[in-house]
């Protein structure tokens, strides 16, 4: 072997403190329009500005009363008041005043007039002439959602690192915010390292670096901007160079392949060349051969060239480091609970990345792994076939029937979720 | 009441069906790059055009052999095989052939060379010159994954109507293509009518149509396009002239609010002057204004104003529709199964819409419905609480306890469930 580069395998929970450790935080902000921020995850929490709702208001279309005016009111002995005018649209104020004997009729969220202590619906009353016949005794605040029963001023409405969804855009203008604090996406620059696949570019094949995709689809689901930066070949001195001329232009970069102990796979003992390795290889099966290196103080991911490990990778190395430096810590991936089908293990030794389906059935999620042998080309099909993942620590055996912790692989895979 | 209008609520199953009816499908198809199809609704099955793998693989670096020539091997009495080529990279064919007492070395996913049935892996093996110790007997195809073994030709990989995710981006290209077949993402024209938001807007409040965002961005995250088009007045005349003037535009069109019972609630009688409304006011509670009309064939939707009913006539009708015409029925949004935390039951003849948080415990997802008033403004915050909702159908009482059917509001919502 020509290398002098040395491989040593940590162990996967070292390495990833390790690596952790070696990035501070350093979240970017940016105040983006409260319109544009769908599915961006907010930086700070929202707070009711005021009491939600602003005033008393109806609950329904009706009268404002005097609820101490409508005792004894029944359908044959109806209580009569005279209406003394009307609230047509939700917030509007028209200075009206509700005194004894008197009602106004108004629209389900409009504010109670002064004077006024409940609401009665419109059905529970008949229109006679200016007056009104109020057919039901109401109580106290009957039909009146009180000042600050949905929200207290101060109150925490949307936290830090939540995802903006279409009804808390609704909910942030609706507390006077036009613009929001979210987390700038970070941008990841991805190559793929190998001669043969510039030799299958050549070739025609169109992507011959298709794990590219897996790579940036997967990050650009979970809050990050990428860009493609081709095929590199086997070469550690371009690859030193590519290094060193892009790291200043992204956030993070990830290299694909030519991290392992193959002949001609040098990213490693490139990066011992402009910065430091923090760990290349870890005891993660498959994904072994993962490695984090810092460069200039970026991270620069080693991902693993087939499939399953550089999945495995992604989930378990590159979206936590991410998650540390720019999301604040916020879980990027969703994760669910779910019943095992059969009994797993890890393998000896390794934190074990099993693939699972996800089955909505009778008794709730189940979760059936792939024992088909991971790795390799086999995991192509698998990982279509797959909803999320389990990493089983060394030594630990889950039973089959166990409720168990499930990461989506992306949170895309939540469409397969059908009717039952 | 000025209003000749006729509002007579029909049943909400009959109502949903009359309108599915008065739309026959016309989903278009388009064809995008797989590199730009993620998150994409694929509208074909896609097979595979060739057996996966397409010959015999190595699963693990190491040596193909003849699984006969290593009969009794141990490590202490190890069998010596001549080493006659190797296969470094996935993928590359040599033209090497293993006969008796041979060995190629290769690594994981080559193909194994003609005259070769099993693999050993490397580390049962040591090297010695041009030969090999082999110290393990292997069985016939033992680390082999056999061609076809992950899929066969003709197998259909994803199926029509599925999302496509990182790793059917990758399988897609995999399987040789470059291009998918998708729905064309149907764009949605939505306006808001009523005087009261213009009158906000003249008075400086920047979004006072601010539930444009809860109907647009719902339906972007289920595969549309949207348009803004303004706030529209209270006025018959100019909502008719609205419609006929922008309905050639757009797929479908939604207008929110003006849609109620109120003296200046004119969407309806609006509609009946250009077009026919299949119907206007159901059973659905809250949303039981909600309206579904057509304009030169196309789906004009009435939705109500108050976020609530909006929302639930979004979930109910807007995108049951949508599916039918654009998408050939997909289930557009996501469903999952919950345990009840309370007894529910649907309001006296309606279709009652409950919101449900999502929180997922011991015993898996929990659903507990918010059985604060629903409807008005009191759902503000009550929507950024829900992750969910169930549609419980007149009459149905569901059990504490029970596991029901939940739909998620829109896909965002996976991103709130964290580690447990």
């Amino acid at each position: 072997m020509p290398l002098e580069y040395k491989f040593k395998a940590k162990p996967y929970d070292e390495a990833l403190k390790s690596a952790l450790q070696a990035f501070p935080r350093k979240a970017v902000y940016e105040l983006v329009p409260v319109s544009e921020a769908l599915g961006r995850r907010i930086a700070e929490d929202a707070y009711a500005p005021f009491d939600i709702p602003r005033k008393n208001i109806a609950f329904y279309d009706g009268y404002a009363v005097r609820h101490e005016d409508t005792r004894g009111a029944t359908a044959s002995n109806p209580v009569k008041l005279r209406v003394v005018g009307s609230v047509l649209k939700d917030g509007e104020e028209l200075g009206l005043r509700v005194e004894e004997g008197e009602a106004v009729y108004l629209s389900a969220n409009s504010p109670l007039p002064e004077g006024a202590d409940a609401v009665v619906r419109e059905e529970l009353t008949s229109k006679q002439g200016d007056h009104v016949l109020v057919k039901k005794e109401v109580e106290l605040y009957e039909d009146v959602v009180l000042r600050g029963e949905d929200a207290r001023k101060g109150d925490v409405l949307i936290s830090r690192g939540s995802v903006i969804r279409p009804q808390d855009q609704v909910l942030l203008l609706e507390i006077g915010l036009t613009r929001v604090k979210v987390y700038r996406e970070p941008m990841i620059g991805i190559a793929s390292v190998g001669d043969e696949l510039l030799e299958r570019f050549m070739k025609g094949t169109s992507y011959p670096d298709n794990y590219f995709f897996l790579v940036s689809s997967t990050l650009r689901l979970v809050g990050c901007r990428t860009a493609s930066l081709g095929i590199l070949r086997d070469d550690p001195d371009e690859i030193a160079g590519f290094i060193s001329k892009n790291i200043s232009y992204y956030d993070a970069l990830a290299l694909i392949g030519g991290a392992s102990r193959g002949l001609r796979d040098y990213t490693g003992m490139s990066v011992e060349k402009i910065g430091e390795v923090i760990f290349h290889a870890t005891t993660l099966s498959p994904g072994k051969v993962s490695g984090v290196c810092r460069v200039d103080g970026k991270p620069v991911f080693l991902v693993p060239g087939h499939i399953g490990s550089a999945t495995s990778c992604i989930c378990n190395i590159i979206i936590p480091i991410i998650s540390k430096i720019y999301f604040e810590g916020a879980e990027l991936l969703p994760k669910v609970l779910a019943k095992l089908t059969t009994f797993i293990e890890s393998r000896p030794g390794l934190y074990t990345f099993r693939t699972v389906s996800l089955e909505w059935c009778n008794d709730g999620l189940r979760a059936t792994p792939h024992l088909k042998r991971l790795g390799g080309s086999t995991l192509i099909t698998i990982l279509s076939k797959a909803g999320g993942f389990i990493l089983i620590p060394p030594g630990v055996k889950l039973s089959s029937g166990e409720l168990v912790e499930v990461t989506l692989l992306n949170p895309l895979e939540v469409f397969s979720w059908k009717s039952h």
